[in-house]
Parts: C-alpha cells; sequence; structure tokens
C-alpha cells in the first residue's frame, strides 16, 4: 500500500504540474449507464445487480464511459479545454480466482475540446514526464497517426473495407516477425506487391524527421507538428519513436496514437492512448474531440516490482521517538511535536518498553531513524539520532534533526 | 472535487505526521465478510448482490469491518501497535433519491494492540490537529470514559442492566434538556434520589483537573492520565472538555471515549472514537484492544462550506502560461517548462486563441495567475505576470515568477 502510494502519487503530482484537475466518477452507476457500451464481452465482464431499492446498477468497467457521461452533463459550466485526470478502481468479472476479486486501479489523463497538435504533444510530455518520474530509464514513447496508416494502405492499393483486418495483423509484427505478418495479410488480400509496399513502409528506418520527409505525405504533416512540440516539451529523442507499426484502438482513435513500451529490461506496454473525434456519443448530440492518455497503473506496479524499483519504503514514518520512561515521557513528547511541527513524519513509540524492542519495532515498520531521549540527554538538552540502517548514532539538538530529516 | 482533495489531503498529511500508514481494502468484498455485523438494520443497509460467478457480494457498510478482516488475517506480519488510517468509500442503500446512490467517504485512524492511555492521548491529538489545520477555531473535544461513567450509575445505586437505558437517555441531555432527561430516567427507575445523583454528577462544573479531582474515583485515574498527555502533544485546554454526558457506541467502547464538536456557530459532531476491548472477535480469536477515531468527511464538507471555509480555489493550477502566437509558441512552451520544472503547477494554454479569450479561460477555470511572453518580451527576455485577482501586472524574469508563485 505504501508502494502504492508513492507510485500514484508521482502520477498526480505530475498530473497536476500540468494543470490537470482531478474528478472522481461514482463508483456505483446506474446499469444504463454503463452497459451496451463495451460490446457484448464487455457487458458479460461487468458487475451488475439489483439492488434492494430493485434498481439495476452497475460498477464501472473502464474511466472513459463514467467520464463522457459526467463531461455531457457538465460541459457548459466547464473551462474549455478540459483538462482532468481520474484515479479509480474499475471492475471487470472475468475469470474468478477464490479469494480474489477483479478489482483494479486507473488513471486516465485528457484533454477535451480541442483539435489542437499541442494537446496531443502534452499528452505524450505526460507521458514522459511521469515513468521518467518513476525511475524508468530506457523506455519508448511510440508515435502514430490513425491518418497516416490510413494514407499508407491506400497507397499501397488496400481497399477501404481490408484497412481494419490488415491494420489489425500489422499490429502484431514485434510479437510474430515479418513472415507470419505477410502470410497473414496474404489471407485478406493476396496481392504480393500491396504487402511488400506496405512491410517497406512500416519498416521504414531513420530518424523520425527522416520518416517523415520520406513518407512524403500531406497526413504526416500532423506528425511532424507533433515531433516539434515534443521537442519543445524536452522529450528526448531517444525516448521517442514515430513507429509506423502501431496502431491501438481500432475504432476509437482518430488521429495521433501513442504507446509507452519499456526496453530494457523488455517490460511491455505501461501506458498508451490517442486521439478521438466524439467523447460522447453515448450521452449528448454534441461533438467533443480531444486526446489522452490511460496508465496501466497495476501493471506498472507489476514491472516496477519485477525490476527492484520498488523496495526500500514501507513506512511514512520518518523517524521513531522513543520513549525512556514514565518520568522522560513528556520530554518525548515535546521532541515529538517539534519534529512534527518541522515537517517530519515522527511516531511516538506508545508503549512502555525496553530501548531494544522499541528499536526492533522501528525496524520491522522500516523506520530509517530513531531518536532516544534518556535523562542524560535531558540533562545536556540534546537527543541521539540513531541511523537504523548504518547503526551510527550522534548526540544533536532536535533543530539539528529536524534540519537534517527535513 | 478540488476543495474535496483539499480536505482530504489535509486529513492524510497529518495522519501520515503522526506516523500512521495507510491501507485500502477491497470494495468487492464477499457478502459474508460484511452481512451479519450491524444487526439486522445494518444487513438491510448494505449493497449486497449475486455476481456473474454467482457470488454473493457486498460493498463495505463502514470501514471498521475489512480492516477488522484486514488485521486479523495480517496481524502476524505487521508492526503492534499497528496504526493506521484509511480513506475510502462507504455504501448504504438507504433512503433511495432519484439519481442519486448512498456513497461516501469514511476516514478512519486507529491505533491497535495496546492498552496505553498514551494512545488514546494521541488520537485525541490527532483530532485536535486536523480540526485546527482546517481553519475551525471555537471546537470542543468532549472526551468521557466507559469505566467512569459505569461507576458514577453504580454509586448513584443504579442495577448494570439499568445501565445501557439510563446511558442512552443521558446522551440526549444537550438535545432534549434536564427536565426531560430527569422525566425519562424515572421511567426506567423511579427512585428521585438516584436521578438527582446522577444528575449532580454529569452537570459537574470546573476544570477538567477540578472534575476528576471531584470525582475522586480510582476509574477517573485513567482520565487524568489522558488529560496529562493532552497538555504534552499541546492540546489547549479550551478545546479540550472531560465531560461526563458523552457515552458513544454503547455496547461497543470500552474506555476512554471522544467526540468533537464545533462550538461557534454550532455545527455539530465533526469527529469520534474511543476505546474497545477487541477489535476482530468475528474474524480471529485472538483479542486485540486499540483505540480510534472516525471523520465525517462529508460532515466536516458540509459545514465547512456552509461556514464558507472552502471558498477560493477550484483548480489545482498555480499560473496559466498563454500563448500569444504560433511564432512564440515555442517560447512559452520553454517558459511552462521553466515553471514546472520548479515546482509550480502551470498549464500551457492549448489552443491558437486572442488573449483576452485566454484571461476568460483563467477566470472560468479560477486561475489566481496568467504569464505573458509576446515578441516584446522574448527581446527583453521577461514575462508579464498578471494577477487575474489585483489585475496588477509586472515585467519579471521567468526564475522570479518561479520564486514568487513557489
Amino acid at each position: 500500500m505504501i508502494k502504492r502510494n508513492f507510485v500514484m502519487q508521482k502520477l498526480i503530482s505530475i498530473f497536476k504540474s500540468f494543470g490537470f484537475d482531478q474528478i472522481e466518477t461514482p463508483v456505483i452507476e446506474y446499469a444504463s449507464t454503463i452497459l451496451g457500451k463495451y460490446g457484448e464481452e464487455g457487458d458479460k465482464l461487468t458487475y451488475a445487480f439489483t439492488d434492494h431499492g430493485n434498481r439495476q446498477i452497475a460498477l464501472p468497467y473502464d474511466l472513459t464511459v463514467p467520464f463522457a457521461r459526467y463531461f455531457a452533463k457538465n460541459w457548459q459550466e466547464l473551462p474549455i479545454p478540459f483538462k482532468r485526470f481520474q484515479v479509480n478502481r474499475v471492475w471487470r468479472a472475468d475469470k474468478p480466482q477464490k479469494g480474489r476479486l477483479r478489482e483494479f486501479y486507473q488513471c486516465d489523463v485528457d484533454i477535451i475540446g480541442t483539435d489542437s497538435i499541442l494537446a496531443d504533444a502534452e499528452i505524450a510530455a505526460v507521458m514522459y514526464k511521469v515513468i521518467n518520474a518513476l525511475g524508468f530509464k530506457k523506455f519508448i514513447i511510440r508515435a502514430n497517426n490513425r491518418k497516416v496508416i490510413n494514407a499508407i494502405l491506400d497507397k499501397c492499393g488496400y481497399t477501404e473495407d481490408q484497412f481494419i483486418p490488415v491494420i489489425r495483423v500489422v499490429d502484431k509484427l514485434d510479437k510474430i516477425g515479418k513472415a507470419e505478418v505477410k502470410k497473414e495479410i496474404l489471407e485478406v488480400d493476396s496481392d504480393e506487391k500491396k504487402v511488400d509496399k506496405l512491410i517497406e513502409y512500416i519498416d521504414m528506418k531513420g530518424s523520425n524527421e527522416e520518416k517523415v520527409n520520406k513518407l512524403g505525405l500531406k497526413e504526416a504533416e500532423e506528425v511532424r507538428e507533433f515531433l516539434e512540440y515534443c521537442k519543445d516539451y524536452n522529450i528526448p529523442e531517444e525516448n521517442l519513436m514515430f513507429d509506423l507499426k502501431i496502431a491501438r484502438g481500432l475504432d476509437y482513435y482518430t488521429g495521433m496514437v501513442f504507446e509507452l513500451t519499456v526496453e530494457e529490461p523488455k517490460g511491455g506496454s505501461l501506458c498508451g492512448g490517442g486521439r478521438y473525434a466524439n467523447l460522447c456519443g453515448f450521452f449528448c448530440d454534441k461533438e467533443f474531440s480531444g486526446t489522452g492518455v490511460s496508465f496501466g497503473f497495476e501493471r506498472i506496479m507489476v514491472v516496477m516490482d519485477e525490476l527492484g524499483m520498488l523496495s526500500g519504503q514501507t513506512t511514512n514514518t520518518d523517524v521513531l521517538v522513543t520513549v525512556f520512561d514514565r518520568k522522560t515521557l513528556g520530554k518525548s513528547i515535546e521532541v515529538f511535536n517539534k519534529l512534527q511541527d518541522g515537517g517530519i513524519n515522527a511516531e511516538l513509540y506508545i508503549e512502555e518498553d525496553k530501548l531494544g524492542k522499541q528499536f526492533k519495532f522501528a525496524n520491522k515498520k522500516g523506520i530509517d531513524y530513531v531518536v532516544v531521549i534518556g535523562p542524560e540527554e535531558i540533562e545536556k538538552d540534546v537527543v541521539v539520532l540513531k541511523d537504523m540502517k548504518s547503526g551510527d548514532q550522534k548526540e544533536m539538538k532536535v533543530e539539528a534533526v529536524v534540519e537534517e530529516l527535513g
């Protein structure tokens, strides 16, 4: 929980640093709000039930639908473009495991009510800043554009009804390899010239700018603009790739799309998103375009844990204030008050125990520092600060402890 | 939502400053965990349903039962005394209103696995610090002790089976007045001498210490110790009252009990709690005593809103960075980066609009400051910082803006 909070707080503080405000949508929604938005499969995975008031109720399957409903209802009062983030639990009733229910967190960040490519670049900047702040080094934001994909398919000679099945195969390139991709695309359209041309496109080498130039498509100008803004946002070139293989959300996305993958060690996709033309189609007549990213919070936790990026902190407490005996307790509380007032998360030991037991408690809780105040220290108006990791200890004024741990 | 977060963050940072760590319990529990713990009425108000896997599911009715289950399962790995806080939604299926489901937040803070009165005083200190930090001035923590209450009733001549019905009447003293209390107690026991003696006790005047002394009960020594520690924790005397009228949770609490009320203007009870002898009786054989407080988060929000204590902030954004035109956009992003790196929640205006429209956006979102960067400012290597409330504006270096808003 401490680790989860640490990661979550990082995410939230970066969202805020870009001017996103948090909203929260209900955990219990009327079933009519949720059902019918994710296809048959989604309905099947939705927790839906009838409550005592005989109302049909459901738990959110994702954050997009509850947000779309919220925005459709409130957009007239909201500043537009509207920048919001949301960190909430969602539920899926799949693969029931013993003792475990499918409840997990999603973090969504969106800018609604703008067609500006600047907004897409800002979403990429959010992705970069968050993943960088979490301590990842080798990762790549893979960006592409749905209009570019369609233009390429068109240039290769595919008909519009073939776009979706072909994209579906291309999306698997990294997994199944070029030969298998070629074979599967030939099943959609047996013209070998088309598929060779297509693979040449999606396998294109060069810097991002070189690729845009080589393409020579007017649809790629959006990508050029996007890359330019990303540079302004200080996203390093090694962390950003114009990758023609990336498609994401076949029906949903309409412009720029992004996916962030950890490259070393290979950790898969941590977040992804893109631009959509109409957020609230289910809930209002007005069309609102926007762009956004969804962070796979549970995935991030798993990857960070595997990579040992979360070791260490198991408590919020910075320092344990020990209690020597009943007579000196008042002084211990006084020291605790001073540390707390100095902005330090201090903790007073509650029981009357030997110091050794109090040190053990600090170790069990994972507290790094301990303060000792006995009669001798009170006499000298100092405390002893003990570093639990190194074992080092030194006498100092309480104010110096505030300074050191603050 | 911004206001809710503001209040919640205050609570959380104070909980942490005392060394409490956050835990989270599932939103969906097996119905068997929740049902049967709150009596018939509680079961009726619990959201319970059957999911697709034909499992009996329920949503938490409060945070105590899920926490008790958590602690019963994990206590062997936890540092004891265990200090935890929890901020989560709970659900009650009462009074169904159109378009509104009964979903609200609770904040619980507990110290488990200790009989120390110091723990009770620390809980009182948490109450004081939180309510003080929220900006309340005239409030009183009313503290009492269940052992003292029982001793008084015994001294007045009531039999044990009369304790609960009598306490239930005493608890209403502030609402119904002395005469009515007397009348109702006479219905339990018609001996007028007993009731007069009782009312003399609960109506006792004097300072906290004087009351303890006047009582002359050995059971009151716990209160004396509690008051002494509260003084060490710097809880001012005017905010703490030994109030013999307070009972709370008739069956649950066993020692110190507390309730915090706003006195001016009268705002009712914002939080309350006390000591209990056995947290996990439903879930394990081992007995764990503890003490804690539950903050009525929704109640606090309502009272603060009524008292105008929440006016103001509607966004996290500290400053809007405007965009003069496409040519200067790169410079605007550069300024945004510097502000953000300086720890400021900045926001870049996304659309290409006239400055006037950008100012309106800032006002609508409630952003207090706006930064303007046009060709002239770029020439001079400054920005214009505009205070949206006063209308004042001044040219300065970006670094000076970081200084001023940081």
